[in-house]
């Protein structure tokens, strides 16, 4: 005997178990987020067993690092968390844990890996396995987390039941790169608050946490090649050592989010001349970068030697955007040089970027660059570069068609520092608008939401963050066709998502409103 | 070598050694928060050993549940979560942990039990540990946090680092009862967010978790003994079970904070009838609880005969504020029992709250009603109960010349939803407002912050208590004449405090301005 829940009339309704098994599901529906590629289900519950097993038949992968033995156990707790499971426990229908076989042995996170898998949660047996399968480890640690979505705790058995069984789910992302970016000049983030924006990021299956280290107001990294820069902090403890840096990274690596570093560069760099104040063009006009000096190279060319040694994604960010290159003009010796040089200011910006974009290549890398360097001089911009699309709309279509690739960001839909910017703008954005040609859509590799800090501290970021963000990894993840045309039909999908969210200790906003909002009335999570 | 940060200048000044070591004192302060009773220190700088060891030599308590373990385990944890540490060591001056003593082999957390301590840290030695005695491991436990509160990190030798010694501190709070009320009615917060309140509480020292179960709106939590009542919640989902009751209560207690659970009877309870119907007056006149039915008082006896069973802390708070008796009298039926009864409303209600509160003490427990009971009838009230002032300042003086005790939450202070009530009003908050008789102050008990939850879920609950409630927090545990006069002399160390919150994870707001105010741009943590 169980109940059905009525949220208008808070009755429930008594049904034979029979019926209780089915009911779940329309009760439920499909609660997956972001929404799999495609989800096949029956109509049976099943339990979980309390003493959740892992098992690898097949596979081949060693998780020498133990990266598989960790996520799943996180998974676990996630899915216990929440209530305390009973020790009595039906005997039949039990299911006694998942058999995880990956393809691969290795377990580098290369850009573009392979992110898909296969998940079966069969509906009958007496101690039976779920099984996932997946080309890579990181397809498996997907798996994971959709397998965790699907589990759902009984207030009446007190034990965690997996519904609508059996379930076969085909997925992989629609995009490569679903990013979130984090700023920790404008305010600095302590190690632990990254980390849990990073476990958060898995929750909704994002995968580049794009780290905008410093800019004008602070410098806060540690740099060892150059080690007076990180006095340009905002205070003696607001910092991250190398080592923190490095640890931010295995953090991510290790449940699937690449970690994309960026200096901001010529502008955006005041914060640098406290260390090194030739890196001003004078004290009294403190940025761009000074163009004119070798040392601002040098010490470009050592941050990213540093960086190569941290920061192993395919990619770097060099920044590039919002140049006001009026202390080149005003400073006498710059001003010298650049006639020395036969340039004018947008030569002189060229110049700089391109010098940097050769460094970074230097080091290994792609680059990426903000799209004011595509604007300007695009046809100049080395192969490597991916264009980074803030501005507006409409400037992806113009990359592609020149053969460069693009990431899309247009600031009013997928800023999060936009407050005013909902959710349902997030989840209609998208990133193939007018791109219709095959080839070019592979050159998008995808998005990112940016969470820039002006306003943003420990104290608010997670809720400025989400839900919003995880309407854009939906678009970032599930196929084209299987999207909501009209928002709207996913919100009580997205609502479910965000309660999981608070479930899981984030922080997520209600849906309701605009970005950061809180509770307009007392009332469920489930309608706000 | 190291440097001195200038956060204005941002410059980095190279001292000797033996220079550093005392400047930090200076450039830190005594950042202890809430600052202790006594506290002596010398300029000795010490560090902490990467293999930090619990010892427990000539402690009574044998720790057979583990808590001194795990709560040394977790002070550990904090001290090395913000940063990574170095594994080369200086070969001198080296902590090798800490040995706590403790003279009680009792870890029951009573009421008004022993929370002082002693703690010493010595400042030379080649293996030597810092003491810490206490009469109970509740004491112990408060000496590791002030202990925790004593570490840095030293950004230049990535060790941690314990500043100023040796010290000396004997500490012990001004109040017995130090509480934060959380209201799971408005909206439901998962058991993971609680647990996470219930940590923050601990790092200024609160003790009572004040847990305001059910209201009209919602009735989360599973009544063993009439099990329709959390047919009342928001939705299926959206409930606790009694086990995670005893899990809340555990979870805190093991943290040395008791949990004062409250149904808040006859008013407030409009919830409960979506069960048990018959407890409504009528079906279009929900509250409060229909005092003619004998149904009403049964339901109240199950409750805390469950109660009594799960929360074990001295006190039930059984509400009794904010009472419209008008549905008692247009009810046919109720107006009848009245007239049979010769009673009017108000005594009625009088009669509802006296007769819950004999309940209450039938299962063994002291009572906590809010103040409007003893506004309205205080002579009438058992001699058990404690009065839970609300309303506004000078109650607790009138309750306590009555003889009976006292908390103090005066909503235009310690209302945590009240956003426009700034830290400084938090932290001039008197209990002891014109109560000078030693025997009277006695009665005060201590006081609480309440997080009412109209507008508080998951997403903004810790920023709205924080740092506000820690603000309180210090009024409630310093001694008297340790407590600023003017609250502008703390704002440096609640600043420091706020951010240590924020690098444990904690989501304190800034300082500036009211309650949850989002950073009005960008700058340090340790100025705003």
């Amino acid at each position: 005997m169980d109940c059905i829940w009525d949220t208008r009339s808070r009755l429930c309704f008594v049904l034979l178990f029979g019926n209780l098994l089915s009911s779940f599901v329309s009760v439920h529906g499909l609660n997956l987020w972001p929404m799999p590629k495609s989800a096949n289900h029956g109509s049976n519950t099943i339990y979980l067993s309390t003493n959740f097993q892992l098992s690898t038949h097949g596979s081949n992968y060693s998780d020498g690092s133990g990266l598989l033995k960790e996520a799943f156990e996180r998974m676990v707790n996630l899915i216990e968390a929440d209530h305390t499971t009973n020790s009595k426990f039906p005997n039949y229908s039990v299911l006694a844990g998942v058999n995880v076989a990956v393809q691969s042995p290795d377990d580098t996170l290369n850009f573009g890996v392979d992110e898909s898998y296969y998940l079966n949660v069969p509906a009958k047996g007496s101690a039976f396995y779920a099984q996932i399968e997946a080309k890579t480890i990181f397809g498996a640690l997907h798996a994971l987390e959709t397998f965790s979505q699907l589990c759902y705790f009984n207030f009446t058995t007190k034990v965690v039941e997996l519904h609508a069984a059996p379930w076969t789910i085909n997925d992989l992302p629609r995009f490569p790169y679903r990013g979130l970016l984090i700023d920790t000049s404008r305010h600095y983030l302590p190690v632990p608050v990254i980390k849990s924006v990073i476990d958060s990021m898995t929750y909704s299956k994002l995968n580049v946490l794009h780290w905008h280290i410093v800019d004008d107001q602070s410098f806060p990294l540690e740099v060892p090649s150059y080690p007076k820069l990180w006095n340009g902090a905002y205070s003696y403890s607001e910092r991250y050592t190398i080592n923190d840096a490095i640890e931010i990274v295995r953090y991510a690596e290790r449940k699937g989010v690449n970690v994309l570093a960026e200096i901001d560069v010529p502008g955006h760099t005041l914060s640098w001349g406290f260390g090194y104040p030739s890196l001003w063009p004078s004290k009294s006009c403190r940025e761009p970068l000074d163009v004119s000096n070798e040392f601002s190279f040098k010490v470009i060319d050592g941050i990213l030697s540093d960086f190569s040694k941290v920061f192993k994604f395919k990619f770097v960010h060099l920044g590039g955007d919002e140049v006001n290159t009026s202390c080149w003009t005003t400073t006498p010796h710059i001003k010298q040089w650049l006639n020395n040089h036969h340039m004018n200011e947008s030569d002189a910006y060229r110049y700089f970027v391109l010098r940097a974009q050769n460094i970074a290549i230097s080091h290994g890398y792609d680059i990426i660059n903000w799209e004011e360097t595509f604007n300007n001089f695009g046809d100049k911009l080395s192969p490597k570069t991916v264009v980074h699309n803030w501005l507006g709309s409409g400037v992806a279509e113009k990359v592609v068609a020149d053969g460069l690739r693009c990431i899309v960001s247009n600031q009013d839909k997928w800023y999060l520092d936009h407050i005013d910017a909902n959710w349902q703008g997030f989840y209609t954005n998208e990133p193939l608008t007018n791109i219709s040609n095959p080839t070019q859509q592979k050159l998008v590799l995808g998005g990112e939401v940016c969470m820039w800090g002006e306003h943003i501290d420990t104290s608010d970021i997670q809720q400025t963050i989400w839900p919003r963000a995880a309407a854009a990894a939906e678009r970032l993840w599930t196929p084209f066709d299987k999207l909501a045309k009209d928002p709207e039909q996913v919100t009580s999908r997205l609502a479910h998502f965000r309660c999981l969210l608070n479930k899981r200790g984030v922080q997520a906003a209600p849906l309701v409103g605009f970005g950061r909002q809180v509770p307009s009335e007392p009332g469920s999570c489930y309608k706000q």
